[in-house]
């Protein structure tokens, strides 16, 4: 197991985030990393969809992994059993990450041997859509248990989202979930996301979300 | 079908919360009109909840319910179309409600003919734990599908409350979720929280729960 190093995270109220993200994916084009910022609310299923995506992708990209928790270290020390390399950033009560502090978090991790660093924000689907986080690209989880009203009450989440994965598909068959209806508002909403549906636990249609996280991420490093 | 009034509450950051949550109950108490908080993520079935516990104790007890969302009037017409008294708080991005707001909401109902007033804070498990709204009970849910190391990773929600409903417990089959390891974790955290097992979508365990908040509200109501 790799060793999990613990960053306490404060907010700067005084910094300017958008600038700061800005100097961030500047920095991240220099040194080729590509900095995916993953987003859902408590227990949609983050780690568990970062760690079939990573073992999807084994061998073929070098994966690092910003895990932000308010408090414990469990998901972090998840992903390190894994032999990932992993950094847990705790926010002390802060509902979101900025720029800043994954500015800081990206510190701890060795960005010279990594293609991809993934971050796993605080289960959240208010705060973290309103702060950018310096990524090259944005995705949500929506888990099937949750509803497929959601898009109609945290809209500004699935608006600023390149992806959005639809998790726990297996579910489907005891829900009244209904994927149509789901789909009909998001995209609404915007228009070029583009959706996946997964159950990171069984598996199902991870290839085809990791194929496009992969293609992306070699177009970015390649420049 | 009851009417819905949309209120749009905007955050006064110079408010002293503390100060407006005790004012509020004060009125609260002498009003005869018991408030409850009630907080969850996104999709933890808190719309179902308060209609299966109304549906519960009808007749004996008159409930109105004051619904929170960024955006929308889905849960507020749900509620209303069930012929209960609702008021839509609309937070245009906050992620919770302040004693301000609660008290502006409940301007929106007639609290004369009301015993009870559910509000249906706004779907996070992080920042509502952070603000006293006034409520003279604050209780949430965690769904089984979130999974079981919820109160490791948002503490303070966990800790605030006085009652925990652990709700979609007929999704317990199709899931790894621990319920000992769960309690346990809680009661740590909060050892004079009340937990409360309960499907609102099958009624299962709600006469409990809604003998419970009957008790206290009676009580209160009494004086």
């Amino acid at each position: 197991m790799d060793q999990v190093r613990l960053i306490e995270v404060k907010q700067d109220i005084h910094a300017d985030n958008e600038k700061a993200a800005e100097e961030l994916r500047r920095q991240l084009s220099e040194q080729k990393t590509f900095l995916l910022n993953l987003m859902s609310s408590p227990g949609a299923g983050k780690t568990s969809t970062i760690l079939s995506t990573i073992g999807q992708l084994e061998g073929t990209l070098r994966f690092g992994v910003l895990e932000a928790d308010i408090d414990s270290m469990v998901d972090a020390e998840k992903v390190a059993a894994e032999g990932i390399s992993a950094v847990q950033l705790r926010t002390g009560g802060f509902c979101h990450l900025d720029a800043a502090m994954v500015a800081r978090g990206l510190e701890g991790l060795e960005l010279g041997g990594l293609d991809v660093v993934i971050i796993e924000n605080v289960g959240n689907l208010v705060c973290p859509a309103e702060f950018d986080t310096g990524a090259i690209k944005n995705v949500m989880i929506l888990s099937v248990p949750e509803g497929d009203d959601k898009p109609l009450k945290y809209p500004l989440m699935f608006t600023v989202c390149d992806v959005l994965l639809v998790n726990k598909i297996d579910y489907l068959e005891f829900s009244d979930f209904d994927l149509e209806a789901m789909r009909e508002r998001v995209l609404r909403l915007n228009p070029d996301i583009r959706i996946f549906e997964i159950s990171a636990k069984t598996g199902q249609g991870v290839e085809e979300w990791a194929a496009w996280l992969s293609e992306e991420a070699t177009g970015f490093i390649r420049g």
